[in-house]
């Protein structure tokens, strides 16, 4: 049987490195902020947004959450966003998107101050993660995956590493912060051919798909550890990620479920990433 | 014996359709020009300067060398840089680097415009690379590795391709525009475990890691297709690959000679990015 790993043990871990470093800066004089900025009323937004509240406060950070009508003007929406990028009580924006559709939300992803960017949205983000700097915020959810790797201690050093999709909020960003552990990437998406195969040599494996039960046990093997990082709903409505858990669980020797893994460490990430971009702001 | 990939026939092959686009810029009154910009004189800028002044004087296109002392002071540099940056009629800027140790080329890298970036030395080209968006610059030489594999029809949708070399001018860059054609990439580097296995997975190895002569026999199979993108002196002064071409040439299916391969195409690579500049500053 696998080991599960656990999103919520992984920010338990988190919380008191978080909070000792949150002290650190409050004794500074610093208060460190994130704005949430929400246009509309989405499901999802509102859920993150929720998940996010309850473990700012759990951590004892504080949080404004900058909510705009749909139907806001974009020269509006671009005056009240530069207001917030420019307050310096703020330390982190964490933008939803997409946005509503007559909205251009490019502009917001250029303007954004990088050393508040802590969802790693802006090209400037991007390509500090693409060079493997260190001072960039990569988005929180490859950010969790590395949580998560190095708290159940997994090596990754000249391993190989298999990452299933390559989106920018994802797979791309996830390979450069794997080649900066020294491991061996490898990114697979839709036109790979014999997909098995290229994942079944992989120590690690990365399903970020976003295609419900798309890793099955002819991707796996024995000595696997399978990260997944899919949210998708199946056909009874319910939560599940890219790997069929059912199948594959009990051939791997790691496996993060879903709900309860990933996806449980992205908003510890987003706190840590606000302390970081505070601490960057100090200088 | 291995099909040899030349790059004096990749450059020949792309001169007509250069010279067709630079026909179609003229006829709208744009005389597309790259400004080199050197300081000091070092023996491997000069080389390359020679290369691309006789490369673009065989196309036709204009280039301007602007040449500072190596003692020139940063804020002097930075204000000679801003007005060849602001010359409407330069297209295109490649900047030798790394510059004198006086001097911080992080400013230049900051400052470059975008649309002018045709050697992707800035943040905003790097970001727009990993993001797979097509209007921005690679460097020149992963854009010379693509163009010869395009000259030889060598197809890499869902074919493996692996990198030896993960650096922010070849490996990087290279794995993004392998993605954009859909090939299942593999970066790896100095600390992957049994490389020579890695690599002989691949449909397509590209050696770009800087080290004579380590991809040897034993990382190839008669199907693989090698591009040599080291550029080394051996023991006895001659220039060298990162392939040990003589072990390595008869077992493989095609390959890419150093001198002869990919260095040749860099500045035709080059060309066409003045081009593309002068392009997107019409718009």
């Amino acid at each position: 049987m696998a080991v599960q790993m656990k999103g919520a043990e992984v920010s338990a871990s988190m919380k008191e490195a978080l909070q000792a470093e949150h002290a650190a800066l409050r004794a500074k004089g610093i208060d460190p902020k994130l704005a949430i900025v929400r246009i509309g009323a989405r499901g999802d937004d509102l859920a993150y947004e929720r998940g996010a509240l309850k473990r700012f406060g759990g951590l004892g950070f504080t949080v404004e959450v900058y909510e705009f009508p749909e139907d806001i003007e974009q020269r509006r929406l671009e005056c009240e966003f530069k207001d917030i990028n420019d307050n310096p009580s703020v330390h982190g924006i964490l933008l939803f998107r997409p946005l509503p559709k007559h909205l251009d939300g490019e502009a917001l992803r250029q303007a954004i101050d990088p050393r508040k960017d802590v969802d790693g949205m802006s090209p400037l983000s991007a390509a500090k993660v693409f060079a493997g700097e260190d001072d960039g915020f990569p988005p929180c959810t490859p950010g969790a995956v590395m949580e998560m790797l190095e708290h159940y201690k997994v090596e990754l050093k000249g391993k190989n590493v298999t990452i299933v999709g390559r989106s920018m909020v994802v797979g791309r960003p996830l390979a450069m912060l794997m080649l900066a552990k020294h491991a061996t990437v490898t990114i697979c998406h839709t036109r790979t051919v014999d997909m098995p195969a290229v994942c079944r040599r992989a120590d690690v494996l990365v399903a970020a798909a976003g295609k419900a039960g798309m890793i099955r046990a002819d991707c796996v093997t024995d000595k696997s550890i399978v990260v997944d990082v899919g949210i998708n709903v199946d056909a009874e409505g319910k939560l599940c990620g890219d790997v069929d858990f059912g199948a594959v669980e009990p051939v791997v020797s790691m496996i993060s479920p879903v709900p309860g893994g990933v996806g449980a460490v992205t908003t510890s990430v987003l706190a840590k990433n606000v302390l970081k971009a505070a601490r960057l702001q100090l200088q």
